[in-house]
């Protein structure tokens, strides 16, 4: 049993050592299945798709939340073999409360809360849930660690440009809401509804549904876009300069010279 | 009395030294007051909340007016314990119209003068005077400081890329005129209606509220908007890397050792 | 014979050695047949261009594949003059089968096939193959080699955002169409319907003719536009960082003398 | 009179040495008359303001015209203290026919051509030129020198990623007619047509005139916006690029250690 546990440990978790080719092969049917599961929640909703293959999208549905709630138990089962969650009970309910595992719970959760809910809306909304099958990828992405690092590296400056962000979209919109509201009372209808027309300015989106008319309006829906342009060019370039020192800090090593001896040093 | 206005002083200004605690706290206080103050903005021009709370919006303001009147005069009264301000009177003045003390007075003053206002017109825009409770959070913001050392480190380089995009502004909006005014008299009426235009056309807006229909106005509005993303990409540029050198200084110089003398070298 | 086909080699292939002032003159020709070609194409969809000069069209079409064929036939035949294609028939086939070949052949078939197909559906999507004689540039095209190494050097972190886009997609259009299917079903009508939005909000394009109206949808839409600047941002740095690297490369090392013992440096 | 000259050519040409104080006035008022020129301009094409201020217009436009007729002809006299245009008559020749002379000539030209030209059309098209009067400012402008250099630089990048900037607007509008034009067939009516659409989804411009709306022309116009903001990124990135060196190369030297004596080198 002990050893069963073991290997399945190996399989499910670590993806090295001695069950490699098994670990291998599954962790490839479940990317599988979590790549079909994102086809189905897409094409689903197309009318005439849902009407034609409705019963093969139940059927789908019901595979796939099996097949990841027993995954999910088994994982549960094994997660002591983990030296972070060792402990037979504490180790395990640690488990279940990290990130990797409340992603697999709210994977299935919403499948059998559906079963028993009557309300219609609630069900609506936690089939929006199943969304979150698809962010169970991001356990064998290479990209998501990636930016995990990146953000947790230049935390600080992008909280910091954030506000900076929300906060010109505050006082750029609260001017413009004064400047248009007599002009166009039913677009520019509050500070709020003004925050709309900021965000697809400031962005350069420009969707065109809402748009200064006066002329003051005008200068300063100008003025909106060159600031935007500017502001949204800050995180941009904070998270451009991030990921390039993560690339770089992966690539070959720099070569320089130490002003004392003149002798080569290389810095990772 | 001397003793209580240094204590206040420290409260008040320093954040540091003995009243820490305190001043921490306060601060903590007006910036909650602050942000209750730019979320009472916003929303009191939602027309349903206005009516609903408009008595909670009325308290809240004068309550905010009143707190940030003490706090005005208090800040007066302590100033002098700055060197800056030393004078008990030439130096006050001096504080009154610094940057800190101008925002803090524009934001209350606004309130007093609608109580004798009886022109509806002044009062709505005075109210707007309001967004400047937002600025006064600058007094806080590590952001707002670094903002404007960027600033003034690219200062040059900033003027020198705002006369360039006014100018192309000119000439394209210049040359659109003559080419469309004729195919679209009511939207491209005049040079300062067409450099509307010019404006959503080069940051790549584009609300589609004006734009050119014939095969020459198209062409040039093609090249506008290609040489819009270089011309932008300017000013862009030039803040992106004002803010890394910027991000680059703070960061200390890395300290190493050669691998050959064992001496420190100091890697910028 | 052989005398022949290696002076024909020299023309068509080397650019370089003896024949070298022909060669010259031959590519020439090519690179303007070529791009008169490309202006043919474009123009000959005009309808009045089409009418009035529809015997121009059609005779330049005829001798532009007329000399295309020629010339796909001789570069077969001269081919095993290449050490590469030295086998008078594996080597023909291997080259048959090359990417240049390919492109030449993609260039001039439709044609041919068009002459004996007689449902117009497949002439017609044939027609649009012969844009393949753009492509044929690339042969003579520095850009397209450089544009190939970059996206060589840098294509496990450009698949890697490109899979990041497409997930981000997915994930922000499931929501939109859960947030705003009831408001708008006839726009939002499936999830792939919202995906077309998701595309023009996240490149910040917003042609306008879907966007959403609800409050939820509205909040959706602005946080979807910021995350796909910072998104976008990340193949378009990548990008950027490998032409910068490229064109550093390509420019020789600077090569400067130590002004204290005189010896040579070499900056990279 | 030869003492005159030497004189004027200091106050004109130079703005050094002697004359210093006078040029910098001269300069200053040029400056001044230009700016209020394109004033001029912009503004005289406001019916109301044309017609209320028609005189002003008017006998602003014959003394600015005067005023650079004198500096004009003034400049051709004393241009051959120059050492370039040495020569007194092929000096002045070469001078008529360099840059700088030739905006000074197409600034004053096209109101002389209008005094005697019957034909309305040219005269519309003529004032159309008054804008090089804005040119002229680019004597003065250290950003205009400055991007200059920076294009020069360039140079080769720059034309190397129009082309390729064209050659995909070229490919892409191709198949997006051949997609779009049997849904759309008065939009997307010609090659030509559609590349107007091509300009503005690939700089995200998108004004919502024009946009596909079968499901193929959906997915190729995301694919297309996509492309276009890698695309955009070059010509961005070359531009950036070439302007930092350029702020560089005017800062402050770079100290690096060689490698043989291990002494400091400071690299300017």
């Amino acid at each position: 049993m002990l050893h069963l546990r073991k290997s399945l440990f190996r399989i499910l978790e670590t993806s090295a050592g001695k069950r490699r080719g098994i670990s291998l092969i599954f962790n490839l049917l479940l990317i599988t299945i979590i790549t079909l599961n994102a086809l189905a929640i897409v094409l689903h909703t197309v009318p005439e798709y849902n009407q034609r293959f409705a019963r093969l999208f139940y059927d789908f549905e019901v595979f796939s939340v099996g097949f990841f709630t027993v995954e999910y138990l088994l994982r549960i089962w094994v997660c002591v073999e983990n030296e972070k969650y060792h402990h037979w009970f504490w180790g395990r309910l640690r488990y279940i409360f990290s990130t990797a595992a409340l992603i697999d719970f709210l994977a299935i959760f919403p499948f059998y809360f559906t079963l028993f809910a009557t309300d219609l809306a609630i069900v609506r909304i936690l089939r929006l849930f199943r969304i979150f099958r698809l962010f169970r990828i991001s356990r064998y992405s290479h990209a998501f660690r990636m930016i995990q690092s990146v953000v947790n590296d230049k935390k600080e400056e992008l909280i910091l440009s954030t506000i900076l962000v929300i906060f010109m979209l505050i006082i750029v919109s609260s001017v413009m809401y004064y400047v248009e509201h007599s002009a166009q009372p039913d677009k520019f209808s509050s500070i709020p509804a003004t925050m709309w027309w900021g965000v697809t300015a400031m962005t350069t989106v420009g969707y065109g549904d809402i748009h200064p008319i006066t002329p003051l309006g005008k200068l300063l829906g100008g003025i909106a876009a060159i600031v935007g342009i500017g502001l949204f060019a800050l995180p941009t370039g904070i998270l451009v300069s991030g990921f390039n020192e993560h690339i770089r800090v992966q690539k070959k090593p720099r070569i320089t010279y130490c002003p004392h001896c003149g002798k080569e040093i290389v810095n990772h």
